[in-house]
């Protein structure tokens, strides 16, 4: 059926590419779950994720089962398992009749439906293809790609699709072989599909945390642009030491020396080694020379205290070379002046000093942009290469960071909520159901605005209390503070959340338990933390009138922790040199960022988003390494 | 004046960021040039980029000399000048009345018209302050900053300016040494600016260039996410090497242990030596005792000749030991496996493998992200850190990927016509005043596609021609082509430009310049050179059917070079296998890649964008290192 030539600016749909094919998201994610297209041609492609026999007469929304037996299967993955077998039964008899195993049907279906996903959003395209079209054996498995024409028609079979596209022809197949797929199996836990990065955005989660990222990248732009800010490209490769609390990456392009010839070692050991092995023989030849001459003693006893003398030389040089070729690389001084920049070089952990030069130019710019911390760390929280969004801008001030910041969020919020609703709707439903709420509340509420001094009363006053009840289990109550909230009562298993972790006490960190604590607990709101003491904070922070104050800020969201870190930068040159020194910082790395405040200074403030971790607030997934396409953490990188 | 409460709607400016201040685009962008805003009370900030002194009678748009002489200048800048002078004149004379020099008229001028920027826009903002709200003498001098409260009028003086802001308050000032401020002087050239990377945005040049770089940053996004593409965070460490054509910088934190200890030295040569060095000082002792005892000749002369070769030994170890320390590091087969990722690790060449990744699951996607090169260029066109748009598309042919690649490029150049029309009057009439015609050109011109086949033919044709005339020189011309072009005869000056520097010959990479010469001689306009013998481009470059050309792509643009580079990539395990077997790459490092092609296997290409590249292209600015902020290039980084 051709499509009708007059009403063709109503129905026909943009392909959005530059392929030839449809995006599924042109037709599935219409107000009319595409019922309005019916009777259309279109190219579609994808990905096949499940397929049903109307034979078998799956009940709608169930993936059907292959005809493949377990033995099957682990007789086409292990070459071993074939063996045993045929020895077992021998090679001429059936593993299946030998093992009762029931023999599949012998006729064909003549009729496949696809469940075909191309990407473009959560629901699935119902796709029919007829035997005669193609061996339908080749499209069914779990991940083979397809491109086909065919015509929309409303669904053969009742179940949950409304359409499906019946093929008039096979452009395209990339077949799967089902044994070797890792994706084959349905819902593989996150943790499995992690080793796997080359291949999981054909999952449904990761496909739809990927839609999300985007969606809240785009937003970060589109905020950003709206209030005039500009976009700023800061180095990754950096030689200040820029926050002084981070292990860093150096950036070098001198052990490929080492890397190109793979059999050299260190060549002063193997010179000294060598050396000293000569000796050895020479000496050794000297001493049974004295003695078959039966020369003198005194003769012998030097020749033989030298030999001794020497063979403990050359043991200790052979015990270091050991060392050396098992532990790696030996800490030697290296001359950096010969390294590609001539000097040392890091990954950056920050782009914030740079940005300030910026700022203290063109007034508000903007950063999003990878950074490194080589931290060896396995927390679900942490990664070694993050992506983070700054800003900073001239004339400003907390107050004016603070308000940044929280639109900001907000802005987020409400863009993901608007723009991703069927990848949200899908993850409540996998993940985690309170996530659109989330989004919601922090949309809307008045975040609480807090000082840290006040935080810490706060804090003081939470008592976690022991109680013992019968003769095993302690259960910790929570006194109420204020009436905000009681800690949750388990009666019948065994509380082992004991009082904070680290104390709360004036003058130190906050740590991540106890601002989640003031979030999830207290608040039930995004808290945003000002004015903290100022040996918490890096040294560019601006020093309050009370002299133990810096003008910082955090702000911490319930269930996903802190999620920004600011505040207003130190303009004044001295003030700036003296927290340089409490800091015991190297001042001559910092002599471009002190010409900000020489020459012009003004106020400003700003703040970083730890954009992964907005992700992961935004989906719900609990793992960060689940929100980043391809994650590099400690002792982790796949590709 | 307050403004009139009727008409605040219309006459109100949004200050579009979070400072109190409004920015000076709100008021100086309008159609009016801001006259419509007279009598509204404004809070600006900006940098003052020059003053005008009226009394001295300066022609307007002039700026007015300091009362500073040379001397006082050089007299402040260099401490050796000012004891010379001393010396010469006499510590108590004056220097000025000692070398005839007039002194300033001792009066301050009561009124002083400062040009004030914030960044926000190419003009400045007349700001008049009278000396009775503020010592001028602190405000005049470039660079210092000002936040001032102010009533808009219409300029007091006839000149260059519509309106000014007549100062109510001065609000804060960062002031400027005008001998320290490394931009006192006017018009510095750019060479000299990339010295001070963290203050050049405050030149009206680099400020210009930054606005465009943030305008074409946006219209990417704007143009992709149009186009239905998701956006990808590609990892900047990476396990592969990815094109097996350009230099790597490795990513370790093995020579920390190095640099923690700044005194360490190679331990091995430390024990080494100081063993030997104490078998030195005992052999010696016992070569002594030998000596005065009056021993045995026989004893003496085996300690002689032991002593003699463990000073050579210490010799040989200490020289290996000065010779580390001089020229840094000495290869040493270095064990990653005790690395941070327990692996080598290197800065992305480019994401393109990793994005395909996801083209190949999610459709059209595409990324924006820095990449790394470690070649040891100068050149003016090459950066070791730059930032790259890379886009894929599953489902699509080599044809896609050039009418995307197109269209992308003409919709950057129509945004920045659109959005950046001050910068780019200001840069045509600073830099090249083509800018506008060739980004207008880019955006309408269709664009020449010719194969690489074709190429090389019409290149050959291109022929140079030495022609003697009179006695001195050598002119060539062009034996026109199809009557495309001539090249420009130069009767009175050399023509140092010879044929080709590299030979024209099918299945060589064509050069810099031969692709400069289709688009900028032969077309003049954009060039797109497509089907490329196999050997020229990476492994992953689809085959055609030809079995010698791949599908691949190059967009060559007048004035500005090959911007864009892309292709089909070959989606066939076998022939991609084969290819790599071709290039002789580790096929163990790119299992993860071909899973793509095993699994599922999809047509699909794409291309990526130099963003620097394009820049310069737009700027029309001729070294890379001043359209990046930070530049990092061989041997050159700053901060």
């Amino acid at each position: 059926m051709e499509s009708k030539e007059g009403d063709v600016a109503e129905i026909r749909v943009n392909p959005s590419n530059y392929s030839k094919r449809v995006v599924l998201k042109m037709i599935l994610g219409r107000s009319d779950g595409g019922l309005g297209l019916v009777g259309e041609r279109f190219v579609i492609g994808g990905w096949v994720k499940s397929y049903k026999d109307p034979k078998k007469e799956v009940p709608p929304g169930v993936r059907g089962s292959r005809d493949s037996s377990c033995v099957e299967i682990l007789q086409s993955r292990i070459p071993l398992f074939r063996t045993v077998m045929r020895i077992l039964i021998g090679s001429n008899g059936s593993i299946r009749e030998n093992l009762g195993v029931v023999p599949p049907k012998p006729e064909k279906p003549s009729v496949a439906y696809l469940d075909v996903n191309d990407g473009s959003c959560v629901a699935n395209l119902q796709v029919m293809v007829d035997s005669s079209v193609a061996p339908l054996i080749q499209l069914t498995p779990t991940g083979t790609s397809i491109l086909v024409e065919g015509i929309l028609t409303k669904a053969s079979v009742v179940g949950k699709h409304a359409i499906e596209l019946k093929v008039n022809e096979i452009l395209h197949v990339g077949t799967v072989d089902h044994a070797m797929y890792p994706l084959s199996k349905r819902q593989l836990p996150l943790n499995i599909l992690r080793g796997y990065s080359q291949l999981r955005p054909r999952t449904t989660t990761v496909a739809s945390v990927t839609r999300i990222r985007s969606a809240l990248t785009h937003s970060t732009h589109i905020f950003f642009q709206n209030n005039g800010c500009l976009y700023v490209h800061l180095p990754v490769i950096t030689t200040t030491d820029c926050k002084g609390f981070s292990e860093k990456f150096r950036v070098t392009t001198l052990l490929d020396k080492a890397n190109k010839d793979p059999n050299a070692t260190d060549g002063t050991n193997a010179i000294g080694l060598e050396v000293i092995k000569d000796a050895i023989k020479e000496k050794s030849k000297r001493v049974e020379e004295l003695k078959r001459t039966d020369s003198n003693k005194e003769a012998l006893f030097v020749a033989l205290q030298d030999l001794k003398k020497t063979n403990e030389l050359a043991l200790q040089l052979e015990e270091q070379e050991k060392l050396n070729r098992g532990t790696s690389f030996v800490a030697r001084k290296v001359d950096f002046s010969t390294d590609f920049f001539s000097r040392q070089t890091y990954l950056t952990v920050s782009g914030q000093l740079h940005l300030e030069c910026y700022a203290c130019a063109l007034g508000s710019v903007y950063s999003f942009g990878p950074t490194f911390r080589a931290e060896k760390s396995q927390s679900t929280k942490c990664l070694a290469e993050m992506w983070m969004v700054e800003l900073e801008m001239a004339f400003t001030d907390l107050e004016d960071a603070i308000n940044s910041a929280e639109d900001y969020l907000k802005f987020m919020c409400r863009w993901t909520i608007e723009n991703c609703s069927d990848d949200m709707k899908f993850l409540s439903k996998r993940i985690d159901k309170t996530i659109v709420n989330r989004l919601q509340s922090v949309a809307s509420s008045s975040f609480e605005k807090i000082s840290y001094t006040d935080v810490v009363e706060v804090l003081k006053k939470v008592k976690l209390q022991c109680i013992f009840i019968g003769n095993i289990k302690f259960i910790n109550i929570l006194t109420t503070y204020h009436g905000f909230s009681s800690y949750p009562i388990e009666l019948n298993n065994q509380v082992t959340k004991k009082a904070f972790e680290a104390k709360v006490e004036w003058g130190v960190p906050l740590t991540d338990e106890h601002e989640s604590y003031l979030a999830d607990e207290i608040y039930k709101k995004p808290v945003i933390i000002y004015n903290y003491p100022k040996e918490v904070k890096p040294f560019y922070m601006r020093l309050n009138n009370d002299g133990k104050t810096v003008a910082a800020l955090d702000i911490v969201v319930p269930k996903g922790g802190a999620l920004i870190r600011g505040g207003q930068r130190e303009e004044r040159i001295d003030t700036l040199l003296s927290r340089i020194k409490e800091f015991g910082l190297p001042r001559e790395q910092y002599e471009w960022y002190l010409d900000l405040r020489r020459h012009g200074t003004v106020k400003h403030s700003g703040f970083s988003l730890y954009f992964d971790h907005m992700v992961l607030f935004a989906t719900g997934l609990s793992d960060i390494r689940d929100v980043i396409p391809f994650p590099r953490s400690y002792d982790n990188v796949n590709n």
